[in-house]
């Protein structure tokens, strides 16, 4: 065994006690009461890049730090690889439902359970050990390494998306490396080469100008979530098919190759129907659910408000109602075409009797790279190789809008080599991170500079 | 003139101070610190029927006392009627809101602002004073009186609906007078011969067991959220009925002899929409505003939940959806049968991938009294004579649950004779009463009971 896996081998224990401290600061991004914590994990990633020998700079922002961190001594005849993580994680609510509290890590059965283990401290963190191991063993890297770790992806990495053009040399590489997504199992390794990408609106019906008695005027005016419910529910037809008018122009359709690629992905249907705890799954027709979750778009509401809310009945025709809307898009559909299409569609379905407003909300773009290109196939093997498994190609439900900025910026691709597991529960309670994913994944990241590099050369 | 109008005519200044004084108790239900004051209310009552002799009882309960009041020396011969009244008053809050302060009265323009003047006591005090007349002029009634005066209407009648069936022999009567409703204005008094019933309910979709990340599961199961909007959207057709079958199935179709008379309330759809606040008012296709608030079933949702609901967006499928819901029932609906067609049309319209909860709530039976009757048609002549103008017929559509309780218990029907205005604003800041409404409600109480009398001959 070379002596750089040897490392990775032999300090497994402290690379657990290392994320275990990570995750006890509870970085919260969205909450401003956690502002503090968030420098704290800024601060102690940077200094371990420190202690490396990295050299590091935790850049002031009007919002959370940007920590970058390159290997010393760089050489412009290496290729030069960015690695990008964040060290921001999820509300952690409701705190009731996690079995211990979501910042005093537990380890149980090769997992650690914490928010922010798997998205995204434990993936980051992997990619930093695997440099441990080279400097520590005095192993050479065959490439120069940029670590660009921010702390607002949970909330539209705000600060990087002013950072990224401003320091577009100083970031400059030959590819961009993310782990921050998921493998069907440690079985599975694969990468991911296709996202989807997001468009958000918000949408408010608006009735009387006050909530009003239901006995007394009941019957004679149109009652906003009534007309909420009518309005959203014709957007979907019976094939599960979203109705507005061009939503699917811009879908580039899989190939025959894609669809046996994405088949080869483990599935059963009655388990990730358990899995999910619903009765059965479904989706559009004509689909697996793989495609439908990965390369097909969607249309979800992520929450409905309207009139009384509390306990018992409160007998209203409620002021208004509105809804949360997330879309997710797949190659080649744009945010912003999508949204004007749902706004024209929406407008035209209103009734004269309520006053519809739809507003704009964040949107990014889905990303897609060749899957028998040269650097798809060098990640491939780091990632056989770290897993010890013939890695698999599939896509990604989930949307990385940095990738999108990478390669306007940077004019990088990005490889999303994902050690994260599909019981991890990111964004819910009891998230976790899986031991042996943590240790494949630092096998990987050493195995894929070796790899990368030789691709580029 | 007869000697009651004459007197009543006389002593009209008298009736005011003695409306001003009992005003001034701050008898609000709701709120315990007014217990001291709502006994002083129903003291205060109970020595005014006292002072014209009537045999008078505070009856303690565990909650207000309850005040009945019977004219001397009952004769079974003639029939006996029962006037339902309540001392108790809705909260004043806010206070700022109002020009004066609500407990203490203020007289301005022939109306007197105070807390309870219109809701509830000056229209039962009206009925009091003419009881006053036909006593100190020596005229005979043509019936036996009974009032019965309660200090929880506010917040349930709770006390009340105990009492009813332990007190049915005492309170036995032909038929149930109550004047705490309104009329269309001073030239448009009105009897009000149906109300709409009630029936709640809530619905609730579950779907995945916890939040789910949309990007990650998005496609691949149903959106709670989503299957809710479409399961309500289809409970309304294009031209705004509900289509659970059989929901119409017991509506008592108007006749056009009701439909003339509601017509002649007058109403403008420009104002009308104004009022309400909304761009244009709408409903059920082929019938009035008046018909569709009053006269015809409705569904409303009260209130809708879920997923997320805070500032900005969060990108989930979330794990339930809930509605509130209240239908608006018409004569001969019935609660229980109407909530079980409901549940039976939901649960035929969910689809398989989620889980349907119906929750039935409180109901209550429409009420509807034949506007032809010899009862109906006696109170329309003592509104006309009390008001100088023909009285209209109408219905209303809110729910007056005591009504129900006074046809189960004492097997008699109600008349609902109302004194109150549009702009009278009971449970709102700066409640008043009209004291042209005062003086005529207390002419047609005063003429009233020869004519019912006469009808129960």
């Amino acid at each position: 065994m070379n002596p750089v896996l040897q490392y990775l081998a032999d300090h497994e224990h402290e690379f657990v006690e290392s994320l275990c401290h990570y995750v006890r600061f509870p970085s919260v991004s969205a909450q401003p009461k956690h502002v503090k914590n968030l420098r704290d994990a800024a601060s102690w990633i940077a200094e371990r890049a420190r202690g490396l020998g990295l050299e590091t700079t935790v850049h002031e922002t009007p919002g959370n730090p940007i920590v970058v961190a390159r290997t010393a001594h760089q050489d412009p005849k290496k290729p030069t690889f960015l690695v990008y993580g964040h060290y921001d994680v999820q509300p952690p609510e409701p705190f009731e439902l996690w079995k211990t509290p979501p910042f005093e890590p537990r380890i149980e059965r090769r997992n650690l359970y914490a928010r922010g283990s798997a998205d995204n401290k434990g993936q980051h963190l992997a990619h930093l050990n695997a440099v441990e191991a080279y400097v520590r063993t005095g192993t050479p890297l065959p490439c120069n390494l940029v670590f660009l770790i921010e702390g607002e992806e949970e909330v539209g990495s705000t600060q990087l998306y002013e950072f990224l053009p401003k320091h577009r040399k100083d970031l400059a590489c030959d590819a961009v490396v993310i782990s921050d997504n998921g493998i069907p199992s440690l079985e599975h390794p694969a990468l991911t080469y296709g996202l989807r990408g997001i468009a958000a609106l918000e949408i408010r019906i608006d009735g009387p100008s006050r909530d009003l008695h239901s006995g007394l005027f009941g019957g004679s005016l149109e009652n906003p979530a009534f007309a909420l419910c009518q309005l959203l529910g014709k957007l979907r037809d019976q094939r599960g098919r979203i109705t507005v008018p061009g939503f699917y122009d811009d879908v580039i359709p899989l190939s025959a190759y894609e669809r046996r690629q994405m088949a080869r992905i483990p599935h059963d249907d009655r388990r990730y129907a358990k899995f999910l705890g619903v009765p059965q799954h479904t989706g559009e027709a004509g689909f697996t659910a793989n495609e439908r979750r990965t390369c097909r778009p969607t249309f979800e509401i992520n929450g409905l408000t309207s009139g009384y809310q509390g306990e018992g009945s409160k007998t209203i025709v409620p002021a208004w109602a509105s809804a949360k809307i997330t879309i997710r898009l797949v190659p080649d559909q744009k945010p912003a075409k999508i949204l004007s299409a749902v706004k024209k569609h929406l407008q035209s379905l209103c009734p004269p009797t309520v006053r519809l407003t739809v507003k704009h909300g964040h949107g990014g773009e889905p990303y897609l790279v060749s899957p028998t290109g040269p650097m798809a196939q060098a990640a491939l093997r780091a990632m056989s190789a770290g897993f010890g498994r013939e890695a698999l190609l599939m896509r990604e439900g989930g949307s990385i809008p940095i990738v999108a900025a990478f390669k306007k910026h940077l004019k990088a691709d990005t490889l999303l080599l994902g050690m994260s597991l599909p019981d991890d529960n990111p964004h819910s309670p009891n998230e976790k991170f899986s031991l042996d994913a943590y240790a494949s994944g630092m096998r990987m990241a050493a195995g894929l500079w070796p790899e990368l590099a030789r691709a580029c050369a």
